[in-house]
């Protein structure tokens, strides 16, 4: 039987984004900022309106960026959080970021993760989960977040991964509204409603 | 930045597994025992002890196979049904195998979804998930299979997605034990127990 495969990379403009590899994040706010013009740039190229990036968490260096490819490469897998941790774990040739002898993790993503990604999340071994948007201003703009059990922020949190929301919440709420503005397909699974 | 990548690539001895690619897997035992013997076979090849397929439901077609392949690529989110899932996608070249037009799609697993694979189902619009060993199964073992939501199998049902359990339960629980005999890795983020 003749296999199919698939390759999952960034999209070049991505590359452009990161103008300094070697700049240091110090600031929770200063990763997320990154994440937003990820996602903003996706947009502009057809893609989701998520971003994510992972980063050494105490040095602040940047490991791996992420960004929703979902429509561009036929795959509902690769959401942006995903994608930030199937290569930053490509990266660090590891798939425990948790693994002794490394650094320590940080997932910075615009929106909370949806039912998927926030499986995702203990499999990958970050230590430190940040979030811009809430949960319920994706599902607001019409956005299925799945179905995640109650507290999963303590759910995490009892599984030593520090969660941290909230932060720039009205600006990454605002890349989702300009995506709905600009007549992005809201795609669930099944049902894609195009507005 | 020099951005990282990821092939997610079949080992070929999955094809040397389907000797006939045009086989018509008319039940959902004859479909769980192609997951089956796709598990047994990955963990002679140094994977872990989970294998799942993606058929078409009504004709009983091979679309794509899938096994876990964190071990051999650095990579903690590729679990069998993920896998499966994302080739699947690519061999339709359609994020959404509910799609119109498409000729409806069941994912079949030797054991019962863990929380991040549980959360892609629903994104992934297939109309049918099939099970071998139960949740529990793995667990009793020392795999951590997540927070999932309660009722998971109602929350899927509720969307359509059709659940059946219990297929051949017993020879796919047998593969975990076979696992754990042979000295198999438990790999759970960041918690690793070498048995």
């Amino acid at each position: 039987m003749e296999l199919p495969s698939y390759r999952l990379q960034l999209p070049d403009w991505v590359g452009a984004c990161i103008q300094e590899p070697d700049k240091i994040f110090h600031t929770v706010e200063e990763r997320m900022e990154l994440a937003i013009t990820l996602a903003v740039n996706n947009i502009n190229n057809n893609g989701g309106p998520f971003g994510a990036a992972i980063f050494e968490q105490h040095s602040g260096r940047l490991v791996a960026p992420g960004v929703n490819l979902v429509l561009q490469s036929n795959c509902s897998v690769v959401h942006a959080e995903i994608v930030a941790i199937m290569l930053a774990q490509q990266k660090v040739a590891n798939f425990d970021l948790g693994a002794e002898g490394l650094p320590g993790y940080e997932l910075v993503t615009t929106t909370e993760p949806c039912a998927m990604c926030l499986g995702a999340i203990p499999w990958s071994g970050i230590n430190s989960l940040v979030c811009g948007a809430r949960d319920e201003d994706a599902r607001s703009i019409g956005f299925d977040e799945g179905d995640k059990p109650e507290n999963w922020t303590h759910k995490l949190q009892s599984r030593s991964i520090s969660v941290t929301r909230d932060i720039l919440r009205d600006k990454a709420k605002g890349v989702l509204q300009q995506y709905i503005d600009a007549g992005g397909i809201i795609y669930n699974g099944r049902v894609q409603i195009t507005k």
